[in-house]
């Protein structure tokens, strides 16, 4: 047990797994502030406190940027979930430290990019070329774990 | 192998995610109870049997209670998907037993209210203090792994 | 550490779980695919290299093609992560090989056959069938874990 966490790669992966998850969990954050400020909400309880009856149900509505930090959240769920499964298994797979750890650091820093290019927005590729970096980091894992050790 | 699942923390880290996921895939089953009782479908080839052709298509809609349980559904995975990922790498490096069990409590009793603050529905802060309490637990063991094991 | 990945049923589940986890980010690149050709985007920066101004705005839609592989996507993401959290935990706690296998085989090819049954689309019950099948082999290993492992 004390042996698997003195592991580098898992040590680093659980390093880089826990920033770029954090920085997912950010996502609602974000999606609470901009729900608050602007006073679109998507439940008749959230919006109570804005006003009674008739006059609170304005507030049920759909604003273009809470759809847009949405937007940016279900992307990172479904590019981070990957990560996270295959990433843990390939650390497990015994791969050479450099080569990890420059994984776990492109995918990282391409998804914080990711991130900054769908809010601000940056005009594209910048959200596409930050979103094929990392997904192309997550199928080379893929591709290195299956290649060493691929039981059916 | 057989030291890693007699691992104290570990163990109870299996069962408490194994319930808290348990718990997330009833969100499918509820949703499809409200889409069937309620003749609310997304797909033409869900409604075929309640119609055919124009008499069928009436049924594309959405309703209120389904999309209520989608948003539950939805921000489950947000913040289980953090719990798996963080929770299973806090697992493993070596937590106290007593402070894991802790965290591992609070979350799946905050998640449990959450999914009840949901659905009933319950006026306001009730979810949102649920939410928060889960949220809270995933950025404290996010905080004690890298304090303990950063490696970047 | 060699030693897990020794272990045949971890492989096993290494591998399945990658083959799958593929199988899900494939949907990412199916949607892109559909948003490219249809033309149909949900960000303004998106479609600003087919025209400018009010002539791009009109790309800014939804078309079903494009929801229906969303919606496979999601539905994948809801019953993977439980796959991927419950499988790994499952796998660690010593369960019979040939046991874990049938699970593994099952789940992936029934998750393989979901996906093809909603994009063709196969009329009901299909699709139905495959969402059960993956849902109940989670279930079962879920079963199976808290069984033998329990610990409150």
């Amino acid at each position: 047990m004390a042996d698997l966490m003195d592991n580098k790669v898992l040590m680093a992966f659980a390093s880089y797994a826990t920033i770029v998850v954090s920085k997912m969990m950010f996502m609602s954050t974000a999606t609470a502030f901009f729900r608050i400020t602007k006073k679109v909400f998507a439940n008749p309880e959230d919006c109570a406190s804005f006003g009674k009856g008739e006059n609170a149900k304005k507030y049920l509505r759909t604003d273009e940027s809470v759809e847009r930090v949405r937007r940016a959240h279900l992307n990172d769920l479904e590019n981070i979930v990957p990560f996270l499964g295959i990433g843990l298994l390939y650390s497990l797979s015994g791969p050479d430290l450099s080569t990890a750890l420059l994984h776990f650091r492109i995918f990282v820093g391409a998804r914080i990019y990711h991130t900054i290019a769908y809010l601000l927005p940056l005009p594209q590729p910048n959200r596409g070329l930050a979103f094929f970096a990392g997904y192309g980091v997550t199928l080379s894992m893929a591709y290195s774990l299956l290649r060493n050790k691929l039981y059916l």
